[in-house]
């Protein structure tokens, strides 16, 4: 674990149960670090999981990769730590962050999620389309009843938040030939999308959506955004998609919308408890697709996050700023 | 139903349980007859099902609207028949054409379904390829269970015909980022396609597949094309999509391939009966997702036929040829 040539040491800190495509195990270390030897022979690493090693590792940590880093004294806890990389986008779990130190960048793993969620959005936007729910429940049934449906675009779909996601979710509708109407904090348009408006406009746009795709992080200013209300302004043939956070949606309020069939659909790859616990009543509601959190994920994704660890080692070894750093008062 | 102006005789035939959107009835004539008012002034219509009253409208008939029209002594029974129009694309039920008497026009309407076929196959390789038949299967068993997949672009799909079903299939497949390698009789390439290959070249292209997606009419030469050795040559990994003619491919092969995993998985839309029986082995087949026949219709689907009818009955008065003139020896 260690050698004669390391200068810095780096701690991987996993959960016990974490999907292993997204664990930073040594495993995982010991494979990058024979794509990047040479900048691996500077690292000594620490693994482990559930904290079991954690506050002993952090007393000489200089980087570590940890989705939940703790957050009471930390520098105290962890003098010379000077970079802490999170395995996902997503930063909701240690929201805000007031808790770090000056001196320590934190940098996420935006922008690996991209290409995938544009597979993944072109899909839930053409199943929810062709009422795939409703078809593959006559294939269950061994009904044969043709339920026919206009080509999909000309479609309006309104993707909150546009960022990578978002942009993602955006290029696929555009693809399909939708309108794009962005709903983010800034309120400016970027390319995919046909019309932007800041979050406040939110009411006004709603009602002529044909999706709602949530793609956004989940932030004080986006948690519980689309509540019963604002699910209420969507019409009834419109459907969701959520490959964002789940609490950034009323999901009580979209799920009994959808018993009563007062919404078309969802495709929802995001659960407030995940692993989706047996008994949810999400795995049986009419017209809904459930997915286990992989919209975004890709098979060797911890790879990938590796090697992007690995080029922004290098970026702090030449003095460069890191690529993905959080703006801690933004959140992203 | 008469009218003093009338002075062409157009026989309307459907089929008892046909799906009414492609259903040529007198309500949807009444229907199109509105919105061609000058036009329809110069038509008498019967409307018939089953042959009901046929041999007795095709005495005075100068055009029919029907799929299956009879084909034994044509001219004898049909003595100023001019022009038969047939409801879908394929011709298949009513091939060879040995039975078109001289003179005689066989419009069809290919053309209608491009548009829908894309989303239908844009959805069909997104589904196949993110395995969603095995994350529903989960879904009904409540397990969470994350199985990943890599982006789509990059793969290789194999189009089967290259015609307008073909080239809908081609611009979806393209529009993902997939390579697309048409194989059709001309063997010529269109744009969509990267490559294109005569079907004699079929057994050296079906091993680079990621997809197989039939598009072809069914014709002497596309019948059974698609044999248990042809799917041997495919990869384990490799999934199927039908949405030509069920004929062109032995499904008995293609299910045991399935039941036995030698294949990803199947999009079929198309079968040998449709409906699609309740006592079929296809409703249960792993991997497979049944269409029922849905692929490349509209609703709406009727009333643009008899659109596209009016625009040719105007060009029928001019003296311009028809548009989707049927080659009795091609078939197509």
């Amino acid at each position: 674990m260690t050698s004669n040539q390391a200068t810095y040491h780096l701690h991987l800190e996993t959960q016990h149960g974490r999907p292993v495509h997204l664990a930073p195990t040594e495993a995982a270390w010991h494979a990058a670090a024979n794509r990047h030897p040479e900048l691996a022979r500077l690292i000594r690493i620490t693994a482990g999981t559930d904290a079991d090693i954690r506050d002993e590792a952090l007393k000489t940590a200089d980087f570590t990769i940890d989705s939940t880093p703790p957050r009471e004294r930390l520098r105290e806890r962890a003098p010379r730590l000077k970079w802490i990389q999170t395995t996902g986008a997503g930063l909701d779990p240690i929201l805000p962050l007031d808790w770090l130190p000056p001196g320590v960048t934190l940098t996420n793993n935006r922008g690996a999620h991209g290409r995938k969620a544009e597979d993944s959005v072109t899909l839930a936007l053409l199943a929810l389309h062709v009422r795939l729910p409703a078809l593959l429940e006559q294939q269950r049934n061994r009904v044969w009843n043709e339920i026919l449906s206009a080509p999909i675009a000309g479609r309006t779909a309104v993707v909150l938040g546009f960022g990578d996601l978002g942009q993602a979710a955006g290029r696929a509708a555009h693809k399909l030939g939708l309108r794009v109407i962005a709903v983010s904090r800034s309120g400016k348009a970027s390319p995919p999308a046909d019309e932007a408006y800041p979050v406040a406009a939110l009411d006004d746009v709603l009602p002529g959506a044909d999706f709602l795709v949530i793609a956004a992080p989940l932030l004080p200013g986006t948690r519980a955004l689309i509540t019963r209300a604002r699910l209420g302004l969507l019409k009834r043939t419109a459907a969701v998609v959520n490959i964002g956070r789940a609490a950034i949606v009323d999901y009580t309020a979209l799920r009994e919308k959808l018993e009563r069939r007062e919404l078309a659909g969802a495709v929802l790859d995001v659960f407030e408890e995940e692993p989706l616990p047996p008994q949810s009543p999400w795995w049986t509601t009419p017209g809904v697709i459930v997915l286990p959190h992989v919209s975004c994920d890709t098979p060797g994704y911890i790879d990938r996050l590796f090697d992007f660890w690995f080029e922004n080692f290098a970026r702090f070894l030449r003095g460069d700023p890191l690529v993905n750093a959080v703006d801690p008062k933004l959140g992203y």
